[in-house]
């Protein structure tokens, strides 16, 4: 667990840095689509953070809440995720 | 169960007509935009469609899964729709 | 542009084969996770289906919209498909 | 253009700031579900951030590109941002 942790902070700090990066090209008014390629790049990079979350909250939480009987809990958390997931 | 067959047999079937609208559009050499519009609602529907699968598939298999004993594959195969399902 | 037109209803008949067989899945109550997949597979058939037809609307319609001068028209209408494209 | 610019800026600085709630919440061992949550917010914030990068896009450089006769170059260009957009 804290293996996908220091994962999903460096993962973290990478996408921080990006964003940055963007900012940098927004105030030195660089080419917009040239910007827009990035955002687009964060947002996959985002998805990939989402992915080690996710793995983790299934081997974790939902593993757990299934095997102390909160089935009930864990289907509408999940159908939930899934309708967030796609926006 | 039969209540959700019943209901996503029914949105199939309004897919396939509004599909069937979409080619009729482009027989008709209509407008391009107006047929992308139709497009993306068709997507829009097939989102939902899966909302309903997942719900059904939340309730069923995925319970008796983890009741099973079969974690391993439960994780694994939610992991994997969550991928797909954001492309 | 006819090109385009017989791509574009080859990709139609496609995508209406594979929703029908979709609902054979249904009706033959196939692994729900299995039906998932071929939605999702449906969903990438569109969205290519979507790529050609963008393809001949920027190299027609928005191509002789800005040489008549109708920029504002255009303007709006590729800000409106891009805010709808991604849902 | 000025007023697009700050715009975009602020949208950047909200943007970084959720980002640093969501390492803090990581850091402080917070439930995986409210993290994603939040990720899910931080790339719908990035969407619309793209909606304005677009609409300037759209209104500047596509604008005189078309003026200037540099069709083909806009319309590749704008191809490639409707493939990129989704994912």
């Amino acid at each position: 667990m804290q293996d996908q942790k220091g994962d999903v902070l460096k993962r973290l700090a990478y996408i921080e840095g990006h964003l940055k990066g963007v900012r940098k090209m927004v105030e030195a008014d660089q080419y917009c689509v040239d910007i827009l390629k990035q955002t687009y790049a964060i947002k996959r990079a985002i998805d990939k953070l989402e992915g080690v979350l996710m793995q983790g909250h299934l081997n974790g939480c939902v593993r757990t809440g299934f095997r102390d009987g909160r089935d009930e809990e864990m289907i509408d958390e999940l159908s939930d995720l899934f309708e967030l997931s796609r926006r």
